[in-house]
C-alpha cells in the first residue's frame, strides 16, 4: 500500500468527522435568542473539537510525508488512530449539551488522551521502521508537545470532577499548544 | 504541503457540506400536499445555500490553482474558511424551519459574512505570499465582487429584523452576481 | 479547471448521497419481525435508488472521460445534476416511509426525470463543446434510452395517481434498461 | 474505467460508512453512569462493524492493486459489495441497541454473509479475467479464510436464536481471523 492511499483515506474520515460533528449543533425550534442560547456551550465545544481535528490533519500529513511504504500494523495503527477520532462528534455533543458537567468532560478528555496515544502508537511504529537516523526522528527531536499532551489530558480527567472549567482550560491550552507556531511556546517549556 | 492535498481535502469537507445540507429536508409523516407544504421554505434555502457551496467550490478552486506552496497560515486561514462554511446546514435549517424569521435570517447573513471574510483572509494571505504582480493579484484585479459582497450581507443582518425578505432578496442577489458570468454585472457596477 | 477535479468533485457527492441514503432505513426501537415489517417498502425503495445512483455514476464517469477541458457552463450544469440527485435520498425516505402512497410516488419520479434533464442539459453542453464528430456524440449514437427514460419518468408521474405501483413498476423498468448489458434491450426498443 | 477511480469511489463510500456508523452512538440527554450505561452494548458492536469495514478495506484494496482494467462487470459487482456494506450502520444499530437480542443477531450475520459473498463473487470476477495463473490466484492460493467465513456467518445465524452470545463470539471470532497476521492461524485452521 502506498502512503498517498492511506493518506487519502484518512483525509476522508477526518473530512467525514470535522463535519458530521456539526450535526450535533441541532437545529432549534423556537426562532428567538432564548432558542439558540442553549446552543451556545454545544457551539463552543464544537470549535475545540474542530481545532482538534484540524490539528490532527496537519499533523498527519506532515507523519506521512516521510513514510516510504505502509505494512500492515501502520495500517492498522493508523486505524486505530481513527477510531478515537471517530468519537469525537459524540465526545463533543455530550460534553455541548450537558455544559461541561464532569462525566462528559472527563469523557472528552479520555477520547482526547486516547487519540493521542494512538498517534504516539503510530508515530513511533514508522519511526522504529525508518529508523533513529531518518528525517522524520530528526523533525521530531525532543517531541516536547507529543509528550506533554497526553500528561495533560491524564491530568484533566480527574481534575473533571473536581472542576470541569478547569479541565476544559487544560484542553483549550492545549489546543493553543499546538495551534501557535512552533518556536515560542516550545522553547519556553524547553527551558 | 501541496496546494493539490488541501484541494482534495476542501473538496471532501465541500462535498460533505454540501450533502448533509439535504437532511435538513425532514421526510414528513403524511403523504399529501399538507404534509409537504412547510418544508417550501427550507427548501428554497436548500436551494440558496446549495448555490452558495458551488460558487464557493468554483472560486476556491480557481484561487487555489495560483498557489505554488501551502504554508502553515495559508492551511489555517483555509480552515478558518472550511469552518464557517461547515455552519451553513445549520443555518440553512434554522432559518427555513422558521420561514425566515429576523433572527435565523440574521444568523444566515452574518455566517455568510463570516464565511465571505474567511475567503477574504485566504485570499490575502496567498496574494501577499505570491506578490502583487502574481498571476492571482492580475486575475483579480479592483475584486469588486469580492468587495460588494460583505457589504451586502453586513447590511442585510439589521434590514433582517425590519424586513427579513428584503435581506433574503440581498443573499439572492448577490448569489445571482457570483453566478451571472462575469462581464455583465461587474461592468454595470463597477461604472 | 481539469476533468479529473470535476469528477473527483461529483465522485465524492454521490458517494455521499448512496450511503446517507440508508439513513432513512431507521434503527427500529423493537427486537422482532413487526418491528422490522415497516421497514420492508423503506429497504426496497433504498435498492432502487442504490441502482440509480450506480447509473449515475457509472454513466457519469463514462460521460466525462470524454471531456478536454471543463468550463464554467459545464461546471454548473454538472452541480444542476448533482443537485437533483441530492433530492434521492429524501425522495427515497418519502416513498419508502408512506409505502408507495400517490403524492410520493409521483414526487419520487419528478426528481427522477430532473435529474434526468439535468444528465441530458449536461450530455449536449458536452457534446456541443467538442462537436458533432466527437468521440462522444459517436458514443451516443440515437441514445435510445437517453431519450426514453424521460419520457417514461413523466408518463410515471400522473401514472402515480391512479396506480402507483405501475408506477413504480416503471421506475424498475427503466433502471433495468441501464443496468442490462447494452446490446439486448437497446435492439429490440429500436426496432 | 481504471481501478484507481473505481478504488477512490470505494474509499470514499468506506471511509462515510465507518464514520457514520458512530451516528448510531446517539448522544444520552443525561450526564451520569446511569445515562452512558445503555450504550455499552452499542459501543461494543460498533467496535466490531469498524474492526469489519477495516478489514474490508485493507482487503479490497489489495484485491483491487492487482486489477489492470476494469469492465462493467467488475464495476456492478463492486457496488454490489459496497450496497451491503452500506446496510452495516443500521445492522450495527439494531443489534447494539437490543442488547444482541436474537432476531438483530442474526440479521447481522446475514449482512456479514451477504458481504463476504458479494466480496466472493466480485474476487472470482476478477480472478477468471486474469487468468488462474495471476499473481491474484497465487496470492490466494487455497484461500482458507474467505472460504471458512461465509461458513462460519451462515452456522452464527440459527446459532443466533439459540444463543445470541455465542452468535457473536463466532462474529469477533472472523474477525480476530482476519486481524491476526495471516501465517500463525491459517496454518493451524490449515492442518
Amino acid at each position: 500500500m502506498t502512503p498517498a492511499r492511506l493518506e487519502a483515506f484518512s483525509d476522508g474520515v477526518l473530512a467525514i468527522i470535522i463535519t458530521i460533528m456539526v450535526l450535533e449543533l441541532k437545529v432549534p425550534h423556537g426562532a428567538d435568542l432564548a432558542a439558540i442560547r442553549p446552543l451556545v456551550p454545544v457551539f463552543l465545544t464544537y470549535v475545540l473539537s474542530f481545532l482538534y481535528v484540524g490539528i490532527y490533519w496537519n499533523n498527519h500529513h506532515h507523519l506521512l510525508k516521510t513514510v516510504r511504504q505502509v505494512n500492515g500494523s501502520t495500517m492498522w495503527a493508523n486505524l486505530h488512530l481513527l477510531f478515537w477520532l471517530s468519537l469525537f462528534p459524540f465526545a463533543t455533543g455530550w460534553m455541548g449539551e450537558n455544559h461541561a458537567a464532569p462525566l462528559p468532560t472527563a469523557f472528552y478528555g479520555a477520547v482526547l488522551l486516547l487519540a493521542g496515544i494512538a498517534y504516539y502508537i503510530l508515530q513511533s511504529l514508522i519511526v522504529r521502521q525508518h529508523g533513529p537516523d531518518s528525517r522524520l526522528a530528526a523533525a521530531l527531536g525532543r517531541d516536547l508537545k507529543g509528550r506533554l499532551s497526553p500528561v495533560l489530558y491524564a491530568a484533566a480527567i480527574p481534575l473533571s470532577f473536581l472542576n470541569p472549567w478547569l479541565a476544559n482550560a487544560v484542553y483549550v491550552f492545549v489546543a493553543l499548544m499546538w495551534l501557535v507556531p512552533d518556536r515560542r511556546l516550545v522553547t519556553v517549556l524547553s527551558e
